[in-house]
């Protein structure tokens, strides 16, 4: 049995039960394995430090294996897991879907961005000063940890809020070109580059922000069509709970008229793609 | 005959010229293409631009398929030309090589950052203040554009010149123990994850910047290696002239004072790996 890492709230976790249930393999039979809570700091755990000196989810178990980052682990699960296929049969197909897949970590960091101004810094801010700056010099690297600090002093007023925005809007631009071809990224071909796109633009769904890829409606039909797969329900659904999606909804809502005139400065400079 | 666009000084570009030499593929008999002029502005050119809409080199072109992004190209040229094998056979073997190739994104926005702070900004600066803005309002990336600004600013001084030098220090300790391993990074096999990382470190060293890795002798022996490969004379030797490399060791050499006792204080926090 494969032993999985992963967390309820991880985007990178919900990536790899994806895959899992899209291989039919189930939970309890064909893997298992903790669920760590990433607010309590499990991850900094010194024996989970050995699987994952990043400090992040998910890691996968395989024997005497250890594989880390979710998009190599799902190249991984579709090697050992050959069927059904995730990736195209032939090479310049699977180098279309490494274009989507390699764009999976810059995204990751602008979703980042976005949970860190507009949903984690209310709670941050309403804590007193000291209690604050305590909680951001724990933090290990100074790289994150400056973004922390940027984003809590400036909020949706920071540079890399509007970074964060462009990203996505080039995204789902892109996105939307693609889904021109067909109802998935490669065209007829469901594989790891939707997958790997799913639990982001579904989290930037919960927050209720599509007015993100109003301009891009295949995004929106795209993410309708992901989340009606039974591997939805089970890898993404089970995990999230009804309070946890209101609390999204609320946060979300909060947040998006500060972004709305910012989103359409960006759809302004950026047409529709031609071909509708 | 394949296309590959590409650039002399492009260290992407490169890495694909490595994999085709070690495929034993001959530039005018199995491969060739236009070296772009990246300081002249050729990857703007509106018929690039269809090929690659991202403005960067290389792009490979394969009959009536585009390939972009080097790491993409690599896996893709694996791919095609079976012979000789540059990724390992078996599936842990692949995802340990993707965990390295996956790296070379931000391994290469750190290098891009040592480039402008220390390498162009001193012609920059010598230039008349309005023609400097003129040519930073040109940039049509605006996240580029913020980043070269604040380099051309602030040169060494620059957070994100620690940033970039942490990144380095970070990827020579994890080189340092996978060689402890064999000769290249997955131990006996030499594989793209050894090309991803030979033109990056190159460039290091052409700036004669070695005491990046004083503490990790391991990668030294590593760098040495990976030169000694007749790939390396025909894929970035050929392209490199004497005048260019004076350059870069006069350049590397006026800024290494400002950076030793920063790769100072990051080495002693972070003493060289036990297993010596």
């Amino acid at each position: 049995m494969l032993t999985l890492y992963h967390g309820a709230t991880s985007v990178c976790a919900a990536k790899v039960r994806i895959t899992l249930a899209e291989k039919g393999k189930r939970k309890g039979a064909d893997w298992d394995g903790p669920l760590l809570d990433l607010h309590k700091g499990d991850q900094f755990d010194p024996a989970y430090l050995k699987l994952n000196p990043n400090a992040v989810v998910p890691t996968l178990v395989d024997g005497d294996r250890v594989v880390i980052e979710s998009t190599v682990i799902n190249e991984y699960l579709d090697d050992i897991f050959p069927e059904p296929r995730l990736s195209p049969a032939e090479p310049y197909g699977r180098a279309r879907m490494r274009l989507w897949t390699r764009q999976e970590e810059s995204v990751h960091e602008e979703i980042n961005t976005l949970t860190i101004a507009l949903i984690f810094r209310p709670g941050e801010l309403a804590r007193p000063e000291a209690e604050r700056e305590a909680r951001l010099a724990k933090r290990p690297d100074p790289d994150k940890r400056a973004k922390w600090r940027e984003l809590l002093d400036k909020g949706g007023e920071s540079p890399l809020v509007d970074k964060a925005l462009r990203r996505f809007v080039r995204l789902f631009a892109e996105m939307d070109r693609a889904l021109a071809g067909g109802p998935w990224l490669l065209g007829d071909e469901y594989s790891l580059a939707d997958i790997g796109m799913t639990a982001y633009i579904d989290r930037l769904g919960q927050l209720q922000f599509e007015g993100l890829w109003a301009s891009f409606p295949r995004v929106g039909d795209w993410l309708a069509r992901v989340r009606a797969r039974p591997s939805f329900a089970e890898a993404v659904g089970a995990y999230t709970s009804a309070e946890r999606l209101a609390t999204m909804r609320e946060a979300g809502a909060a947040a998006w008229p500060e972004l709305a005139p910012k989103v359409a400065a960006l759809l302004g400079e950026r047409p529709a793609t031609a071909a509708a």
